[in-house]
């Protein structure tokens, strides 16, 4: 009986630990990026991790970290921008998640500030030794493609693209 | 000792649990009505729940599924858009909730974005047998009106309208 | 054996609802502010807690009550207006955590709407008697300005400043 309820609870909180972990992680994603910090970015995703956006295709770490390295990228910090997540909707199924969130990305510029785009996130994770990583994530331009409603709805949904 | 321990340990974690599953609740509600999954965004609300937002009054499911799929949104969704919810803050009394967060609208158009709209959202939630789901939502434009900032005093102290 | 197993379980609940709690607190402070709920936006702050935003310096509870009964941020409300925080990544240790996120203000005026400025927000916080409360909070725009960056990246990390 004990014995039961303590293997319910045990349960129950490794599954809120995964699913703040990862609302945490992707929280962490806007303020790494806008402060050029390419080593952290980098980190957030598994080693073979992938990331495509819009005429970026990222295959690695590596790559994430040179994104975050590149003159666009840094020229875009330097004139100051904000990359702004919503709150991440997360599905966890055991050590797979999946989680969406919309974004906006802000740019500074000639002292003024504007949206620049809003976009689809969708991401897939999976927990390893070191904790949840991203394996996949996809962003596209809420521009009324069809491409970028679909990451939305897969998202919210808990499924793989 | 032990069973008072269980015990406690039971309600904090059903208190956390609640807290998540509504602030997981309203992260969905962007991404699903952007990508127009009118059937998904109805299952936020229950059977009789309502929302109400400037110039639309909804009184059932039925009538969110059928907002997500009038001509007015899927127009919306078509050009591209934005429903971006801030995180919520949640305030949870046994089977009963309210809830409060503040949105923007962005809107694609004409081959660039901008803010459409800044609004303030209520929300008040029950616990049923399929789970949390609203009850009733208000909307209104932080224009300067009263009504607007009296959502978000009320929501933010835990209070029904 | 259980003893093991519940103060285990205790130790990663309380972490948890530290953590929300803290989430939490920083998602009420845009509806508090722009609703003008002076009392309840100081009631975030320690006694002696600081927010430094760019050109206002405030040293106390009582000096953050006092911005937001000051005509400036009246002004800025009765025009309409939305301190809109995204979701705060937060690093505990004991009975101190720093948390981080981005900020946008869009504000209401001639009819329309737009992104007056987008901001990097650095919370340092302490455990009281009455909770958690925000010691010292620093804002700078994200105007480029190594600052603004300083800030994102050592909340990221959980650093103090």
């Amino acid at each position: 009986m004990t014995e039961d309820r303590l293997a319910a609870l045990e349960a129950r909180v490794q599954r809120l630990e995964d699913e703040l972990a990862i609302v945490r992680l992707i929280a962490s994603y806007g303020p790494l990026v806008d402060a050029g910090e390419a080593d952290h970015v980098a980190d957030l995703w598994a080693e073979d991790g992938t990331y495509d956006v819009e005429g970026w295709q990222m295959a690695s770490r590596d790559d994430v970290r040179a994104m975050v390295g590149s003159d666009g990228h840094q020229g875009l910090i330097a004139a100051g921008c904000s990359h702004f997540l919503g709150p991440a909707h997360v599905t966890v199924a055991g050590d797979s998640a999946v989680a969406v969130c919309e974004s906006i990305l802000v740019r500074h510029r000639d002292g003024g500030f504007s949206v620049r785009r809003a976009g689809a996130n969708h991401f897939s994770l999976r927990r390893g030794a070191d904790g949840w990583r991203i394996q996949d994530r996809r962003t596209r331009a809420l521009d009324g493609s069809t491409e970028a409603r679909d990451l939305l709805a897969k998202g919210a949904k808990g499924e793989v693209l």
